[in-house]
């Protein structure tokens, strides 16, 4: 017997509406930031889970969770599946938290199938990929993998001056869990299930996106310091305008980042003016710069040039801008990307090859394994909006897919 | 004996000292916005000095408090004289404050001169004037007035949602004093003393603003609406990105506002990016416009252009646009303009005719009865910024003239 054959359609859509009562918004998404009560409460809920059916559950030392089914082998590297649980400040559903529930589903799937596994298999719900509370995001894969130092991280705030070692500490307090003290970096293989969070499947007609590779990213922030003053008397030739120049400023990044073929992803997300009185000239203001491209040579010209481009067009404020993350594209292991098309063929899905536009953990694992991950589409393509939209019968296709891949991974 | 001999420079410079303690900041300005616990204390503090005199203290339903010396005649108009004691987010010790206490140096003045007026003499401490807390500004002197309803600002919410009228009640439980139920526009002459917060008086090393008139004024907010998406797979040709359009709009709105001559004021003081998350495309920007002259035909053709301007910048996003207010220029009475201008030279001090760039609570008064206005320097003309300063000996001159001023009508 597949393992595939006891995905449970209904048992994994119910977990993906338990889930999203914690944290739940009005318009039917969810805020579960990371370390948030919410993300407390969402790791509990998975603890309890797992202990029911008698996986092992533990931390590591940034705060990732574990759960894990023994193989025959103990001390063989495992096959390691997973995603994150945290969420965007008006996130979706689906998000992450559809790769830790697959994950879920296949470990429920193979105990159900009574299939016993050479090596353990793992589920693991990674800290904060998001970034959104916490800055930069995949934090807990990141740390896990060796890019982030973990005392560094811990030593992160938010904007509300909470250090993320604290909030790891209260997110333990609610949801306590075994803390194994170093980060296990052993593996066999490693998949990470997830929602495209593109338009591209559901254009297409296809269940199964097979992904090749992550596009790279960069990350900035800019911040730019003029001169407040009273709106109603002071000249606009002796004005420092922090706000007209941010916005000087980002039109010339945009030209810098134009591209008539549409690749590269160029985005200001977050964009804070201060002090934010209407009869007050902005003395300062904050924002991010997070852009995107297939290849690294792009990456790296266009990121080179931010500085240059700030420069040329803050006057007669001044700016500070600072590199925050630079994560090179990834290209996933060539048995995984082969072994996940395979399955799906073998299960009749349609499915077609695709690089992923978001970033993803698997990002900081392929460096240290084979690793792959496994596209489900998702409704018009949204994503990171409460909108965010998926089927019962793709997120059990997209399962089931996975667990195949598991279970063959396991055996070997 | 002139009142204007009785004026304490000292004792003046002491009272601005001791209200920057109410919401101090370390930068050297002050925090204290309207209803804040920070008012609440500085309400409080004024009761307390004015108690100690034996001046008459009590508020209207709006909030404005009153500190009222008699004169010999009860029935008789009062003259009045005030300003406002809330600040800006990060504003500066004497905006607003120096007319209330250089108007309350005035009552003392008279009385350690024991000069007898016939009229009483009043300084009012105008509730919410800067509007930074709670939309729109002037309001206490706008209710007063009759410009804006008493029920619909007692209703208006601040950005947490608290309503001004739970605010002002948790103010008077701190500040209590007797609450008279109905506004009474009935007065001789109101002159209100403020720092200039522009450049003039310093440039052209004069004590003594004579004010002349205030510039009209405008204030929008404009709410653009986009969708929120996923900074890395959404092509930029499918996005609706609220803050790209947001750029395109102020910049276009500055193309709309440019003025060779530099008489406009044009500002974007407050813009706010949700949700605010480095790796979501913006779903919404919410921005205020404020702009000022002193041709009231100017700001009506600036103002009617301005949902055109947006409208035809703000693709794909949709903008809702809502004109605030709507402050026609003000030109104060000529008798008063002449007094204040005889009593500066009676007192040998250098002064010179200016209009206001600033709004100010004097503009709502104004429709009612002969009002004008003090000005003194302000540092490098700068405001609305904690680095505002002043000297002793220039706030004490202003409320020299002030006094003297208050002196003549209240014996008319």
């Amino acid at each position: 017997m597949r393992a595939s054959e006891r995905v449970n359609e209904r048992r994994l859509w119910q977990r993906h509406v338990d889930m999203a009562k914690l944290g739940g918004l009005p318009r039917g998404g969810v805020n579960r930031q990371a370390l948030s009560p919410e993300d407390a409460a969402a790791r509990r809920l998975l603890a309890e889970w797992a202990a029911a059916r008698g996986f092992d559950v533990y931390g590591d030392p940034i705060g990732n969770l574990y759960v894990r089914r023994a193989g025959t082998e103990a001390d063989a590297p495992p096959v390691l599946t997973g995603s994150h649980m945290d969420s965007q400040p008006t996130g979706g559903k689906y998000d992450g938290m559809y790769g830790v529930l697959a994950g879920f589903e296949a470990l429920e799937a193979l105990e159900d199938a009574g299939i016993r596994t050479r090596r353990p298999v793992a589920v693991i719900a990674w800290m904060n990929e998001e970034g959104s509370r916490f800055q930069p995001g995949a934090m807990g894969s990141a740390v896990w993998g060796g890019d982030y130092a973990l005392s560094a991280m811990l030593d992160v705030t938010d904007r509300a001056g909470v250090r993320l070692g604290d909030a790891l500490k209260d997110t333990l307090s609610v949801a306590p869990c075994r803390i194994v003290p170093d980060f296990d970096r052993r593996f066999h293989a490693y998949i990470e299930a997830h929602i495209e969070q593109g338009p591209r499947l559901e254009a297409d007609r296809r269940t199964i996106g097979v992904v090749t590779g992550i596009q790279g990213s960069q990350r900035y922030t800019v911040d730019i310091s003029g001169e407040e003053a009273h709106a109603g008397t002071t000249p606009l030739r002796v004005r420092k305008d922090a706000l007209r120049s941010a916005i000087a400023v980002v039109d010339a990044l945009q030209r810098h980042m134009n591209d008539p073929a549409d690749v590269v992803r160029f985005t200001v997300g977050r964009f804070e003016c201060r002090p934010g009185s209407p009869n007050t000239v902005p003395g300062h203001v904050h924002f991010t710069v997070d852009f995107r491209h297939p290849d690294a040579t792009v990456l790296a010209r266009l990121g080179d040039g931010i500085e240059r481009v700030v420069a040329a067009s803050v006057a007669p404020c001044t700016a500070k801008v600072v590199r925050i993350t630079d994560v090179a594209p990834t290209v996933f292991d060539a048995r995984i990307v082969d072994l996940v098309r395979a399955k799906s063929e073998a299960l009749g899905l349609p499915n077609m090859d695709m690089p992923s536009g978001a970033g993803h953990d698997a990002m900081h694992v392929a460096p240290h394994g084979p690793a792959g991950m496994i596209f489900v589409p998702c409704e018009r393509g949204i994503s990171h909006n409460e909108a965010e939209a998926a089927t019962p019968a793709d997120l059990a296709a997209g399962a089931r897919v996975l667990v195949d891949c598991l279970a063959e991974l396991a055996n070997e």
